[in-house]
């Protein structure tokens, strides 16, 4: 299923254009609406929200990985080219338009109330609350993940949708990053150990191997110090053609 | 994982106390607390709302289809036994506690911030609407569901971590129904096209077999006329011992 669009359109700014067709027709759910002229000059120098970036709610453990893979992350020096390093964070929005190349100021143009699924809540550190980062290669991506309590399955446990949720997430945005645009065919969910409410976890995915258009990535979900499996999963997506997402 | 246990309990009245110990420790995130007595008795009389019934989001489709599934389940009559019909339509609430045999009092003592993840947004119509019927012999589940605006993935698509929510609703609930406590150990699931925000779809559930404590149940989620097929599933459940509930 075309699940990844949002963020296979970061690597396709020329399929930006075709959220503006009836292939994604705006629903009485999610309407849209032009704003005025003075409004949309404002509302283009406003800054969107990256989530990805820490907030309040963020715990220790949370603050502490995030900082590790932060410090092994590029940093953008002004009039130099970035220092190489191995990882790369991941920018993250509440609206799936926001992904595509440009998709930031699209946005506030194109006006809807749909929310990406995981970023649908304002309150921080009330649902997910999550940090991905890529390493340079492409071979694997690495999440941190702040479970909050309203993500609640078992009684003190997060919601196996949840989990299944942000392991599609993670596999998914992993997956695009190799070969945009792409479409989720399978997930394959292992669930091993639950996971307490606002806890957090590690969410670690690896391209296992690719075959014409198919790409299998393998994901676990295990404690900050790794001894603890939670989750196993594997993910099959296929890339597909700017006619297949058309037709959505 | 045990993702399931707020339906689990539900057959296990004798489990509840359990929700009190150690177990299940109230975090941070969830904190609980136990009000003046006064309140507590206002609050034993109030009625805890039941999401399963219909409210002003429910758009024509999902209305006609509960209204169908509805007229052939059980009539309460007061006095007399129920009259036995096909269906047999679940409540559903917004704390895992409430599903436990006298949660929806425990609830109102036991007070937390933890929500079910799929009825942890107020607004009607703007996540998960759903209703679940089981048949009578319990070889069959249906899900009659609305998507909100709120659990967008593609640019006005529902998300792929939201529709293996629901199918997690949909098994968990169906495998509890047969042998409470259960534990989920697989979902595998095959996204075959895309479900549009706002639309309403079916999703239903069949037990395929059991071998000792393993229960196999399948699912598909299709548009409401059954011609177009959005994703199929399989799920793998595992009946627990109280003590495999207790390690949580």
């Amino acid at each position: 299923m075309a699940r990844n669009l949002a963020r296979i359109l970061g690597g396709c700014g020329s399929l930006v254009p075709f959220m503006k067709t009836p292939a994604c027709p705006p629903r009485s759910s999610s309407s849209s609406s032009i704003p005025p002229a003075r409004t949309l000059v404002q509302m283009l120098f406003s800054k969107s929200r990256d989530f990805s970036l820490p907030n309040s709610s963020w715990g220790e453990e949370m603050m502490r990985l995030y900082e590790f893979y932060n410090g092994k992350s590029d940093i953008e020096t002004e009039g130099e080219e970035n220092q190489r390093r191995e990882w790369k964070r991941l920018p993250s929005y509440n609206r799936s338009l926001k992904y595509a190349t440009g998709g930031v100021y699209l946005s506030k143009i194109i006006q809807s109330k749909a929310r990406l699924f995981t970023r649908n809540i304002r309150e921080p550190g009330a649902a997910f609350e999550y940090v991905l980062f890529i390493n340079k290669e492409k071979e694997r991506c690495v999440c941190i993940f702040q479970a909050g309590h309203l993500l609640e399955g078992p009684p003190g446990h997060v919601h196996g949708g949840a989990i299944a949720t942000m392991i599609d997430t993670v596999t998914g945005t992993h997956a695009s990053a190799i070969s945009a645009p792409v479409m989720t065919a399978n997930l394959n969910i292992d669930y091993r150990s639950p996971i307490p409410l606002g806890s957090t976890v590690l969410i670690e995915s690896t391209l296992e191997k690719t075959e014409g258009r198919k790409l299998y990535i393998s994901c676990k979900v295990t404690s900050t110090d790794g001894s603890k499996r939670h989750t196993d999963a594997t993910a099959l997506f296929v890339s597909i053609s700017v006619a297949h997402l058309l037709k959505g």
